[in-house]
Formats: C-alpha cells, structure tokens, sequence
C-alpha cells in the first residue's frame, strides 16, 4: 500500500454516474455527492490525495457518461490499477470508466476546449417505468391529450421545424445571461454554441428526442433553460424567431423558458487538449 | 364509483415495468409481483374483478414494455378511465400504456400468436451505472481482459459471425427441452423461433449488442438460456454448429449454455390475434 512515485503526479479520470441518489457532483456538507463519494473512495487509497478537480459541476440528478476528474498523487499505481481499486470502493452508481497519467496539477476545468451534453425526452399518455428515470416524460400534463390519445410520437406533438429553426439561432457566441441560473452570478456571460441538434425519432423511438448540445464552456442550467425555451417553441408557445431575442446583453432570464428537470439531461462527453493546443501555440 | 356494464367483460391492458423490484410476474405469497401490484391496483377501482390473465409470466428481474394482461369486469369505464385510474394507483415502476375492451374470458394467453424479447448486453472493463440495470454487463471476469483493455467493442470481444450462425440454425420449429429451466416439467417441448438476430452497434454503441428473439411461444428460462448459450459460441467455447446437436428429444439442459442473467430481458412486444384468425380460417 506504500509504493510512492518519486514525484507528485495527477490521475485523470473519465467517470459515469446516475445522477439520480447524488445531489450533483460538487461536495456539500451531509449530503450525498460524486465528488464526496468519489474522494471517500480515493483517500481509502491514498490518503494524501489532492482534492477533485472537475471539467463540470453537475447539478443534482442529471447524469454523466463522461465526467472527466482529476486529483493528485504520489502513489504509484498503474493506470489499470487506479481503475480496478477505485471502482472496487465506489457503489454501484458510479463508476471510474477509463484513466490517464497526467502532469502534477492537471485541471480538466482549464483543459477543456468543449463538452458535450445530451437532453432526452419522450412523449407518451402514460408514465414509462423504463426510460422515466432518464428521460423527461411529456405527458396529457403538458397540454393537447387529445393529440397525444391519437399519435403517440414526437412530431405529432411537438412542432420539431420551429424548433430546429430555434436552435439555429443559438449556434454561435453570444451573451447568453438569460440561459443561466439565477443565483449564477459570474461576471462572463458570453458563451459558444456549436451545435444543437434535434434527434427524434431517436434510437428508433418515434415518440423520443434527443437534443445534443455541444459548446466551449455552460453556465449553471443553461442546457436545461435551453431545452425548457426549445420545448415552449415546439409546443407553439413561443415563436420560433423569439429566441434570437434572448441572446444578448440585456436579456432577462424571466424572458427565457422553464428549467427541463434534470433527470432528462447526461454530460456525454468532455473534449481535451486546450493545455497542449496553447503550447504548441506559442511555440509555432 | 358504482357505474356498472349490463354484461362482464374482459379489458385487456399493455403493461410496462422495470422488473428489477419484481419477484416476477406471477403472483406469489409474501413477494411483490406485477400481478400482485396490479392486482392491488385493479381491486381499489373494483372490488368484483376477475383475476388477471397473462399472455407470459415473466421471471425475476425481467423487464417489459409490451405485456399483455386482461381481466373480466362489469364496472363500466372507458378505456382511458381504466388506463388513467390504474396509473394513479400503481407505483412508478409499472404503468399501463395502452386499455382495450374484449370479450369476457379473454385470454392474452391464447390469443397470443407470438413474442419478441430483447436481450441486451454490453461489454467493458467497468461498471456502467447508465447501462447497468437493463443490460448485461460482460468484463474481464468473463476472460479476456487484455481485449476489453485495447478494445472495448463487441465486435473485438465477442465472436459475432459464429454467434449468428448459430442462431441461424435456432430458427424454426424444433425441441427446444435443453433450453427451459430445470423445473419447468410441460409435457410439450417444440417451440417455433422465427427470428434470433443479434445488432451490434446496438443505439450507435459499439460496446453493445442487442438479441432479439422472436417466437410462437417460449418455455421457462428459454430465451437467456439461448443467450447464454449464443455467448459461449461468442467467447468460442462451444462451436457454433455444436448448437444443432442441442435441439432434438435427446438434448439434455446441462448441455446448453448458462442462463443470462435476467436483468438484461425485456419483453418488448406480444402479438395478438389468434382468436380471431381462428374464426376467420372456420368460417372460410
């Protein structure tokens, strides 16, 4: 259990979790978070580890396929070997998929250059005990049973044009200060989109969409905003050209749709590399 | 609460359920059952309903999305009443999709012309929390971990060309004895399999594979026993054509592959219609 590296290095890891028991990623004092769970497991390991470092802070019961953390160590471990003895301690709801070494201080946060987020939601009469916990179910509650008792599909019920329509005025860098939280009070609001792409009928199901959004960096619930705004836009709420009107610097959040409840949305996937782009930047 | 039909009549329900809070569909003393749950449900709207017929008696663990359960009434509801009223008394982990009416005594059981089950799997060196509860997990305690660790791909770990050909030599109408549960003791062992087709990438997933089995009517265990017998030809501890010599009246269980486990099952869909196809075909 002593073996120790010489020097101090960092282990990266791509991490997958059911959002569902964790109150989101980031640690909170008596409550149950991946980042709490993750680091109990690692200080059973070692117990001079670092604190987690993260590429995103999740909020409670959304989900990842692809978190990437990191942490720092002087334990020598291989990188099968920091996989096998993580996930031995972690429960079954989380788990530690792939590892990498990584230069002492490593911040996934800063060597992020894009994530990518799914949001799924089906739309359907009665619950579905099978996809329910990660998807939004759009029920009769939303409105139009009517169309719903007859065509059980997503094109049926949602206007999926105009929102296609909305989601490409999105694409690009705006102020998107009316996408965020409202207790979420960093000073830069200006964000990139780079696709927002609207998936139905998805995995076969006509009465399911995905919705991938993929940009540089979020704000807190801003994919879940964007969806909630998308979704008023389909269900002839708003209009479609609306939205343009919401990016900028004097957009209000109030203007912007509901929250999408959590459960629906999954961090797929976190692009690397902007630490090793920038040096060979500077050095060409 | 007291509306009442002149004459009993069936209502026939689709049902979905995550099985994994199941002991099964059957109901059974002492254990929560979808029978039992349903059963729970259907008594509070009317205390006089019949109990509920089936068209398969799912195992332990075994999901559904399309199962086929109908009861006999006098109490006069419309279909959406029956579908609405239910739905607010059972738990989130069942739900019926879709009501029908039918007349007295019927039985999904008989009327059924054939099923189509799913099973999933997916491989790995980790534990996928977001895959995990509906779909098998195959890892390095399967053998092999030096391929999960280069490749985690079906088509890296798994034998699927000779996994297809031995289910080619599935379909048809054969004894299927060597492929049911130990204790399952009906006389009748032929069954008809009209499809067995593996996918893979399954939903854009190269680490997954989906079965799908088709058939007239199935036998206790019989499709994970398929499937476990499949995964031996893929793993290439059993040639895919020793799979003929496990059909006949003189194949025995103990030499067919495991049972998969349950949780990766799914009864996806049953097709109805036999009553009627009778009639036609004795009227012609």
């Amino acid at each position: 259990m002593s073996e120790s590296a010489d020097t101090t290095y960092a282990v990266k890891l791509v991490i997958a979790y059911d959002g569902k028991s964790f109150r989101g990623y980031q640690k909170q004092p008596g409550q149950r978070t991946v980042q709490g769970v993750l680091g109990d497991a690692l200080r059973a390991l070692d117990p001079d580890a670092s604190e987690l470092r993260a590429a995103s802070r999740t909020d409670a019961g959304v989900h990842a396929r692809g978190q990437v953390v990191a942490f720092d160590t002087t334990r020598d471990l291989p990188e099968k070997g920091w996989r096998m003895e993580l996930n031995k301690r972690l429960p079954d709801d989380v788990s530690v998929r792939a590892v990498a070494r990584a230069a002492a201080k490593y911040d996934p946060r800063f060597d992020s250059t894009g994530k990518l987020y799914r949001y799924r939601l089906h739309v359907g009469v009665a619950r579905d005990p099978l996809r329910d916990p990660h998807s939004w179910h759009v029920g009769p509650s939303h409105g139009r049973r009517d169309v719903l008792e007859r065509d059980e599909t997503v094109a049926a019920y949602l206007d999926v044009d105009a929102m296609r329509e909305a989601a490409a005025t999105l694409i690009g860098t705006h102020d998107f200060r009316a996408f965020r939280a409202a207790d979420d009070v960093r000073p830069n609001t200006i964000r990139t989109l780079t696709r927002v792409d609207l998936v139905t009928p998805f995995g076969n199901e006509p009465d399911a969409l995905a919705i991938d959004v993929e940009g540089s960096a979020f704000m807190k619930n801003m994919v879940r905003i964007l969806v909630g705004t998308l979704f008023e836009v389909g269900r002839g709420k708003r209009a479609a050209a609306s939205v343009c009107e919401l990016l900028g610097a004097t957009a209000k959040r109030e203007d912007a749709g509901q929250t999408a409840p959590a459960h629906g949305l999954c961090l797929v996937r976190v692009d690397l590399g902007r630490a090793e782009l920038c040096r060979q930047l500077e050095s060409a």
